[in-house]
């Protein structure tokens, strides 16, 4: 086998074998295959797509070329919830210890973002104490004592597709679907998830802009699943204005720890009871998703959401007394509002923009060694729809420096569209796709 | 401008602006832009492929990409011939000097060949010598006295299509036809030609091995010639066999010396005249082609040519003596016959794998840093179409060491292939594109 045949058969729109792709993934990763080479094979495969075997083969040649977190001690159904990311995503830190709650084993290696906020542990990470870096025996054992444990990714999982990913990013090869599924599921398979429930976001703040791209990704991934024995549901949300209010690390832990505590937000609400419903399915919990809903909504109600979030976060040495008292977390220097200019409905609020100021005043990272500043971020007051009155507060910007304050001010005006007519509310749930 | 806007454009198939060409051309060539990139780009090329304008575009950029030959102080119309390759091709060494005898000035700078057999130079290095690295106000003076020199490419040319054509050899980008045409007609151009006379071979020992992609690619360069405003005639002629007897360096020298001495080949003669009738033509010097053939056929007989040469070759620093008596060249130490095991007709023997014996032999090189041995090679006695009686010679195979010429021997009694039924013999010109 050679890479130039395996080339000039995609290239004539060919369908690889799975040796051929083991192949290609295998000498990419140990770099006996060159980034030219590999550039030439993915964007052949961008232009003339894969079949579902091609895509399902490639998904477990990624998974396998490097380190594979072991579960199988657990001896539980492992359920993985992964969101194709969105802005103001706040939803794992409160999904997880609530179905953990009801008792689905919650094991996530979860990496950090690059983008316009953290990820998943970086915004745990602002939770004074809260370790990410837990070696994986005591991570497992975390699960067994007590449900649930997140950490940061310490594995050296699917090297192969961080380097396909890096590349495919200095080609103009990321748009496409069998790769960006592909890609998705075999982290997924490499973090040990058996079935998996995908929040696929849509809109201007999402991967996917439109409905259309977001059901196709998530049939290709559902395929992928189905060939590999994962079984895989994708929940269609809507990611055209940022998810809550919070915007920024330690802000969206508040706003997480708030749910928790009972103050449930509408849009947030309705994403998290809707994939956690189907996480219970997936783990034998019930079928029903309407019941699975309502015991999701009990566990909020009687505290055991909220608990078991504290019982994740003291057994991972975090300081609990921020949980019980949010106003303990530190303060951006300045928090200054934004007000209307004119009365009306808020028509639009575009997600992208809005991450992109959180990131510029300090909340994401550009490169992996940049740091993130915790506080800073955007708070909403106001949510599409709303109705506005001239010279109220629509947002809060909280930023630790005067220059990008200002900037930042300057940038959110600018992307707030009120009109004078009535606005609907974005709808939150899209589309299941089983 | 950016280079993942340029990818993306053409990923998605969209026309490239001249601008957008010159950028890549200029950013491969100094480095700015990296190999994969290239690759990318090249892999959505040949797939999407491109249009006249881009192919020209990309054609004059890789011209401009290096040094230019300029020939302006010569005040003539320069018109080149080149081949696209073929086994047994000592046509230049013969056409240049017959049309030079007419009037048509040739200043020829030609590459040496990658390939079976060297190139028109490295077959001019077998005379002793023969000095192909002149400077280029020699090489111009040597055209304003004599009307004629063949000297190494002592230039910088198209340094881009060096660099991309590498690429493409290692990303299996090779057969494209918007890329051949570029590649062939940007060394052309650079190489200071105002018209252009091409010899696309067409068959088993040539780079196209159908009429139908020879004729793409010569309307092709056609139109790039006509875009570029270097008026281009291509000759589509025949490369299943080898052309004429002799394939090997000295060997081919020596069959071009007897050619132009009077002693004409068949197939060689009837690709000299009509390549040798359109370069005439291109010139100016008449539009009757079949004028034009009886020209350069008086100029056999009459000598003229072939004092040209020998004027060519005393000027360039050569041995006349080799010349005027071809019994001197070294020969071969081994030099064996290869008999018929049965009476018949020869229906093939095929160029490609004549070509390859002879390379093995050590008429050609794989590396540029390869030493060409000039004296060895393979004699045909028989050509396609030839009555055949058992155990008569079919070829001779010059070698200077034992092994490879029992390798040789072996190889080529394999591909010689004799039927019992009457064959016709191959037409040398297929076809000739305006």
């Amino acid at each position: 086998m050679n890479i130039l045949d395996i080339i000039e058969k995609k290239r004539d729109k060919k369908e690889l074998t799975k040796e051929e792709i083991e192949y290609f993934v295998k000498g990419y990763t140990d770099g006996s295959i060159s980034d030219y080479q590999a550039a030439a094979l993915v964007m052949a495969i961008f232009i003339n797509g894969m079949s579902k075997k091609e895509t399902t083969d490639l998904t477990i040649a990624m998974a396998h070329s490097g380190e594979i977190l072991d579960l199988s001690k657990l001896n539980k159904i492992i359920v993985d919830k992964h969101s194709t990311g969105g802005v103001g995503d706040k939803v794992s830190i409160i999904l997880l210890p609530l179905v953990a709650s009801v008792g689905v084993p919650v094991a996530k290696m979860s990496g950090r973002g690059l983008g316009f906020t953290g990820g998943t542990v970086d915004k745990l990470e602002s939770i004074p104490g809260y370790q990410t870096g837990v070696d994986i025996h005591n991570f497992v054992k975390n699960v067994e004592n007590i449900g649930i444990s997140i950490i940061s990714q310490t594995l050296n999982l699917a090297p192969a597709d961080k380097k396909i990913y890096a590349l495919r990013d200095s080609i103009s090869c990321v748009e496409s679907i069998p790769l960006i599924a592909s890609s998705i599921m075999s982290k997924k398979i490499a973090s040990g998830a058996q079935k998996i429930v995908l929040d696929v976001t849509v809109g201007s703040g999402a991967f996917m802009e439109n409905i259309e791209n977001a059901e196709k990704l998530s049939r290709e991934m559902i395929e992928i699943g189905k060939l590999s024995n994962r079984e895989t549901i994708c929940v269609l949300t809507n990611m055209d204005e940022p998810l809550g209010y919070s915007v920024g690390n330690s802000l969206e832990v508040i706003e997480a720890i708030k749910f928790l505590k009972g103050e449930m937000i509408e849009d947030v609400s309705q994403v998290v009871l809707e994939l956690g419903a189907y996480m219970l399915k997936l783990s034998g919990i019930g079928n029903d998703i309407n019941k699975n809903k309502k015991l999701l909504l009990e566990n909020i109600q009687n505290g055991k959401g909220y608990n078991k979030f504290l019982e994740l976060v003291k057994n991972q040495g975090g300081d609990i007394s921020y949980i019980e008292n949010t106003e303990k977390f530190t303060k951006a220097k300045y928090i200054e509002p934004i007000y209307s200019d004119k009365k009306g409905y808020l028509k639009e609020i575009n997600a992208k923009e809005v991450g992109k100021i959180a990131g510029n005043l300090g909340a994401g990272r550009i490169k992996k060694e940049d740091k993130i500043d915790s506080s800073v971020g955007i708070i909403l007051n106001k949510k599409v729809g709303d109705k506005i009155e001239k010279n109220e507060i629509i947002a809060y910007i909280h930023a630790n420096q005067k220059e990008k304050l200002e900037t930042a001010k300057k940038q959110l005006k600018n992307i707030i569209l009120i009109v004078p007519t009535k606005v609907e509310k974005l709808q939150s749930i899209i589309k299941v796709i089983k």
